[in-house]
């Protein structure tokens, strides 16, 4: 049977960012289908009716939503080129990895953008002792999945735009790759990639002033 | 190689009873620690530095921590009673119903649990809601793995604590067994459970005091 793959996502968001560079990894061929946010399509309804969010990939019409789950989902489905590890202890830990970025840096990372003067330096030196902790994982490594591209880098990835924006709008530059040289290993580095954290930074720009018209 | 298993737990988590039922679950022979959380074990810190949590599994010498990672190692490494479903897709949809406990509806217990009066009335409103997309999965089965207990009971049945912990605490009684059937379900019956909500509660009205005293 022919293989159906379809991904639901946004160009700017970096959960469906992981998905797509998963997908790439893999050499899995799939339609991608952009979604305009704020006016959601009857298929993402459909197929994501929990949390009507992207990312949500459709696998011979069967769909899966949340960007970790989907990761888990390809790795399982498509066997070439793991990203997990093979070994279950050290599975074990690109998943507790994955979500350390997921539940604590990247709250705190929203979080200093959310806000402003001595709150936003106490919230940056959360983070960056959270990247701290993450940089001793990396241990001088060029990637968290050692010579190559693994899960903890592609969960990872997030940070590298997060930081990026954040430096754009705000100057905050705590977080560079000239201190934190596992921001350095987060930066997946593409063509596309200066121009994508380019828009990312202008739409939240127009989104911003947007809220505060309505406000 | 004799297999080492060991727990570092606390008796009233709900974490720490994931993954002893898992074990349970498995016949995987463990040696319980018991973690006074006001006092934490040189073990604990050693083997969770990152989070300071229980529970962790500790298997021949190498740490794991946070319920739902060793929930997968534990059942990645005994292959016997497996707690996931085999296929992909089953697979990952369980992954999926276990965030949206853990992500969603769990936030929202805890919140009412610590608010009153009409907030309480509207946050009790959405835990319900989402209660009603829990119970929609079910779908009339008798657990989440069907005919038998599997991923999502083990790490639902945190839910039913939370209820019983709420209704005894504050009468709140809008998710009983009467009105959801997904809540009997989730409780999973044994012998020691009517006693543990009861010391639970014993132990958070004490530290209910105790917190006011301080403040």
């Amino acid at each position: 049977m022919a293989e159906e793959v379809k991904l639901y996502g946004m160009w700017a968001s970096p959960y469906s960012r992981r998905v797509e560079l998963a997908l790439k990894l893999k050499g899995i061929p799939y339609e991608y289908i952009e979604e305009d946010l704020f006016n959601k399509s009857p298929s993402l309804l459909k197929y994501n009716p929990v949390h009507k969010k992207i990312p949500v990939l459709v696998h011979n019409g069967k769909p899966i939503a949340e960007s970790l789950v989907i990761l888990e989902y390809i790795d399982e489905t498509w066997k070439n080129n793991p990203i997990l590890p093979r070994d279950s202890h050290e599975r074990a830990m690109a998943r507790f990895w994955a979500r350390f970025i997921d539940e604590k840096i990247l709250p705190s990372v929203r979080k200093a953008n959310n806000c402003e003067g001595k709150e936003r330096e106490v919230v940056m030196e959360e983070v960056c002792e959270q990247m701290k902790i993450l940089e001793k994982e990396l241990n001088g490594k060029d990637f968290f999945g050692g010579d190559s591209i693994r899960f903890v880098d592609i969960v990872g990835n997030v940070l590298a735009l997060w930081f990026q924006v954040a430096q754009e709008l705000h100057g905050i530059e705590v977080c560079t790759p000239e201190n934190f040289p596992v921001f350095e290993a987060l930066t997946i580095k593409e063509s596309e990639w200066e121009k994508a954290v380019e828009e990312a930074c202008k739409q939240l720009k127009m989104l911003g002033s947007q809220l505060k018209r309505e406000s």
